[in-house]
């Protein structure tokens, strides 16, 4: 519980999000191939994988000359890196990609969707993920398109984060039924692997929020206010993501088709539970925010009135006391107690009844 | 009204609620048997109860070698400890449960839900309990999976506790109609079983509401703050697992089939009316713990206002003749007041009469 | 706009609600018949209502021995008390009720429910009524459930009010069609008979936040924040039992078959627009509490700032000329003020610039 | 932006809903005609206008003996007043309405509704008028019924007020699509002139709305807020009546048969957009007037702030000051200072200095 | 993040939106064409493109006197300006659009709709744009009315802003396939660009929420609070205009017809692809003006809580010390104290220690 809240860097965050927001083509003609996003990668790799259950071969490609035969096998390949508009454009063109297609690929500010062409099925999705050197307040957001045909599956990765390592090494060892299923079934593991990231995102936010939620109970910080505001607007950063997912998912474990297999759906409808489970958590998350929020200020209304309730006592205690020693600085000409020997002495007396009978006041009213 | 509330222990809670929350697989291929849950039981028992409407027998085994026979009677195996992966395979092998059903039963962080296979129907829910010895803010999940065939149930508890122990009586007992019916039934009695203690929780919590409540309206404790919230999270946790139980229910309550049979719905849909009253009653409970926010929100200004009501009051009589005893305090040369001989009782009478002004003016005010 | 607002006595209150509330046979076989309301009635009364067109008779039975002969006319028998297990047993047995239609019959923690079993229709309502020896704040609940066949009517009572009684007038007098229907008329006379107690007791809590507003408008009062807090727990009872009961009316006036004759459906189509403008009535008050309550908040703020201005005018005025007395108080030995002859009264007119320059200033920020 | 809100009185008004609200008939016979109504009209008129595309009469009837023939054109009977039941019940059986509907007519505290008899429809919406003699903050409802048949229509208003005279004067000039149209363009035509009124009231309070936007921004008064709370009780109100005609009107708009001709769809589809236009007004209204009163709760806390800084500036540069006078003040013996000739002098430097820095202090903390 | 947030003007704002608010037609018959807009437009300018795959040609019309020939050409009319009534009058004879579709354009307060007529489709939407002109808070509304039949489009624009520049221009240079498709791509092309419009605002909207959000969390301005009211409303004015225009382009996206060509839901999917992009972005940009003034609140909160904190520590130290030496200020015959030689340094230790002692209890308190 005493893990330390890594410092949220909000400006820094919103410069991050800033850059996906905004640059959308406006006034350019509609399937113009535009390349919208802010992350510039000098020379894209293409991995390319090719298996059935017998083989499996795996390349880098750093040009689009000479494309492996599809020889039956199922063909995967896996794009990282977008500002090469031609290199996307070429690909493209060879597994004929509609031009819309393309220009959604290149255009990474796209909600996730799902399209059926002529010959295949186009999908977005924007996978997320906590890097330990970001802030723990921000997200790394990356749009994914994939593109599938009978025995081919186009990845399009925003930037060279390897998201599909775990797939691509299970793929490798022949782990699983991967080997022994079409793209269809690739498509759901590499869906599979992007929920994954998810719901490890996720585990990072609830500790952060508990962290707060230590600090509001335990240690309270004023401060701790504007770390709630990050991560409530992280939170739903990460909503805004997540919420269109599932209608994607869903499509996939329901549809039939001569590319999606329906005797997969047993795995796509595992996924669909897996999506539901993350967006329950993300709302999970929101309501304890809010209750942390409300938590908080009720903290805060405490701290003022325990400050007032200082502020009262010492007032209350001294004033009156105050204006007794004031009666007794008065040069008047005739004051009868001034002459007693002990009147001094009387009068701490008197002052020290009063003060016992205050505190006993305050005793009394729960102040002490 | 006077119970007392029993302690909550909030960080106990909450690592309790983390062992269950994110040990899942990341990057590990589909339908791999891994127990991702944390009560680890060392011999699990498998209760054997098998019965026809005029013999009964009851078993506990600690192999899997002999099963019993089925002979026509219905058949329960009720498993109770997850951890010993290699028996809970053997089970759902012996059975045919799909190994997707076997990764979801080891797999305890799964949402409650109604799978059909081919040869019969896969339902995972989540149990709640309250156990005295545990604090009252917290709850004990613990996933049971069932599966169930024509004759067959097989039920996966997740720790030692004997959950199902009212029904196996009744069953020995020959009490109610259970003996008389088939494996749908016996589904029916067992979900019910944990809808009763869905019940007994939401009692538990509601009377632990009703401290809180008790304890603003008459011994105000600024403290209750946190009782506030933590009750609120431990609803929101109970509302996340039993409002997807709905859906599970409702499906038994209108499924037709081989193993379903139809005249039992007259009983599901009791059981569904149960489920939708305790979903109203979490609804209910929210409510009033946002209500009770509310309210002790409104406490707590109030008692700001007091605090300040004293404050002005003693400081508005105070100050005021502090300041007049403070200019007969001054040496000018030639202060005429001064030298009058019953100047001193003149100031009293003044400031006598300026302090019942200001009693006045604040009983008019009502801050007395 | 003078009416006092009857003292609301929150545990009563809760100790009433309590006894309905939680007392749910936990881990007892489902149909068995036991009596779980809190409201025992040693000697319930059957009344028994026979009439046609042409004649009616009424009864009342204290055993169920010599039941009247239908003689073809409608007959409704009406039970006010349900400790009596055997009593209502019995008479269930004789029309052939269900055993789970029985078990709820005795078990008064029921949902409003509609109920078809094969001879006849089984539906259970709550029905609510304020009375004046209880607190404004309170609600008797009772439930009412309705067994329907052909030509006769069984309506089960909790406890002994006679709910019923401007029906049973109204059928003796021969008013209205009433006579010359059968009993699904009859159940819609009496389903509206409930429904107007709804709409009275809604004009009581109406009634009671009005109250309420008056008093935070003119005499403010912070304890009225619990008179807020109460009426809307009660608001929130009796929009939980009111909701459902849309549903069991709803079903009413679209049913067809040999018990419900459509031609009925005018009149029950109208109850339904009735229960429509209750929960409509409910919404609109549980909107004017939050409103009340709102306004309740921000009268406790103005109310802080009213109080912490008096402090500050105050405090703003007399500290300032306690410093200046203080000045000449001072006992050093060269003070060339205190030897001038008019020093005290120059003082005093600086002080009383300095005072008149106050208030100018706090007039001119409305303080005054 | 100056206009003067209105003085809004809120115990007339509530007065004038009461009277409006609770006299239900409770323990009455269904289908019994009596005037619930308070607005009571001693002579009620009866305007009754005849046209064909080629004439048109207008005549007010006192009594109903000799209404005027049909003669294939529409009659327009439009009753204003409704205290005078046997008119209503002999007009009513003169047409064939159904007595449910001659109830629902009479009683005035119906749902908008529509209903379809055997010979027509019965239609039942509620007008909403604001008038310069009446405070801001209510509203005038009057329940009005329409019986439309295929060349006749009756309206029934409960008060005198004129509602239909625009309707009525074009029907004269002969403006407009209306006299070669029936009757169901005349119900078009009748219901427009209800939603044009329903405008106009929006207009009003979205002026109240702003009259007190401005007085919160400008020249901040803490007795707006009653005034936010009485604009929100006005708009749930009107809220409350015109969200029900929605249905109404929409049922008009798709409503085929005999009396309706769905050629008038056009028209109907555009009072059916009108009518969403205002219930997204009213929903603006109330979104407007929660920002106001959040605005309106700054804006207090706000000022409660700025108070405790004036006293707080106050308090910290005086009490230090009055504590260094203080110091001289007393008697003792022996103390250094007082001996030095310039020591005062010396005092008001050192005091001037810790002013100074008071005010540089708070100057750097914004607070001047 | 140092961009300056343009002043905004709230009352200029609200008597921009005011012009376009009320003026609706109250008492007026259906469908008699009035011009209820505020913008005057002297001599309205109707721009002619006439284009097919290989020609293209542009002309401005002042009057209506030669229209061009169809040629079998797409034509489009571009009215900019609605104050001449006669010219949109005789447009829509020429092409037979329907009274009230003239209605419509001309009463420029319409709610976004879809109306199907016999000849050709009635879209009404309205466009929204920022201007560097005017103050960030407030937004440009204009209702443009489209009008499309097989090879013809009118479009009317209510003021002279050249809206539809881009699409012109793209179609003279031939660019896109806008010269290959009918009239239903350049409705598509024309929407696109006013979706283009909403968000080039939501940008800018978004970026004076950042400039708020950084005034909040980095230099605290108590006026900040009104900007967000200010954006608030902006927004939710946004929502209101945004959300129906979804109905208009999903209807776009589905109409199959004469008019519409089916092969063309590819483009339009993608436009409500945007749209609703566009409204996740305001729901998005609500959820955060939220947060903010919750933000806001929070810091409200805690600066006037450290203000009470500075006052108490101030009052705490030195109101007991004047307490003190008011002692020693007292003319009593007998004080021990002050015939010591030292008392007077004592009197300062015993001062300095209390000092102390609450510096301490202060940095305990975590005040310091």
């Amino acid at each position: 519980m005493n893990r330390n809240l890594p410092k949220i860097d909000l400006f820094q965050n919103n410069l991050f999000l800033k850059k996906k927001k905004s640059k959308m083509k406006i006034g350019v003609a509609p399937a113009t191939p535009i390349f919208t996003g802010s992350t510039i990668v000098e020379n894209p790799e293409v991995t390319v994988v090719q298996y059935n259950e017998a083989h499996l071969t795996e390349k880098i490609l750093r040009g689009l000359d000479c494309l492996p035969a599809p020889d039956g096998k199922v063909t995967w390949y896996d794009v990282r890196g977008l500002s090469d508009v031609p290199l996307v454009e070429h690909l493209g063109k060879t597994f004929g990609v509609h031009p819309l297609a393309i220009e959604d690929i290149l255009h990474t500010q796209q909600r996730p969707k799902w399209d059926d062409y002529e010959n295949g099925v186009f999908i977005i999705v924007r996978a997320l993920r906590h890097e330990s050197k970001v802030p723990l307040g921000e997200v790394i957001v990356e749009q994914v398109s994939f593109y599938i045909e009978k025995n081919v599956v186009l990845t399009f990765q925003e930037d060279t984060h390897d998201l599909f390592r775990a797939v691509r090494e299970r793929l490798a060892r022949g782990q699983g039924k991967g080997r022994q299923k079409g793209s269809d079934y690739l498509t759901y593991a590499l869906l599979d692997c992007i929920v994954d990231d998810y719901i490890a995102l996720l585990d990072h936010t609830e500790d952060a929020a508990e962290v707060v939620e230590n600090q509001i109970l335990t240690q309270f910080n004023p401060s701790v206010r504007s770390d709630i505001y990050k991560l409530k607007r992280q939170i739903s950063e990460i909503r805004r993501i997540v919420v269109p997912m599932r209608d994607v998912v869903g499509r996939l474990s329901r549809e039939e088709g001569e590319i999606i297999d329906p005797t997969n759906h047993i795995y796509t409808r595992d996924l669909y539970d897996h999506i539901v489970r993350v967006i329950e958590s993300v709302e999970n998350q929101r309501d304890m925010l809010t209750n942390l929020d409300e938590l908080y200020n009720a903290e805060v209304a405490n701290r003022a009135n325990h400050v007032m309730k200082v502020l009262t006592i010492v007032s209350a205690i001294f004033i009156p006391l105050t204006f007794i020693v004031g009666v007794y600085g008065t040069n008047f000409k005739y004051v009868p107690e001034l002459e007693f020997h002990n009147a001094y002495f009387v009068m701490w007396l008197v002052m020290l009844f009063i003060v016992i009978a205050q505190l006993i006041f305050f005793r009394w009213k729960k102040w002490l």
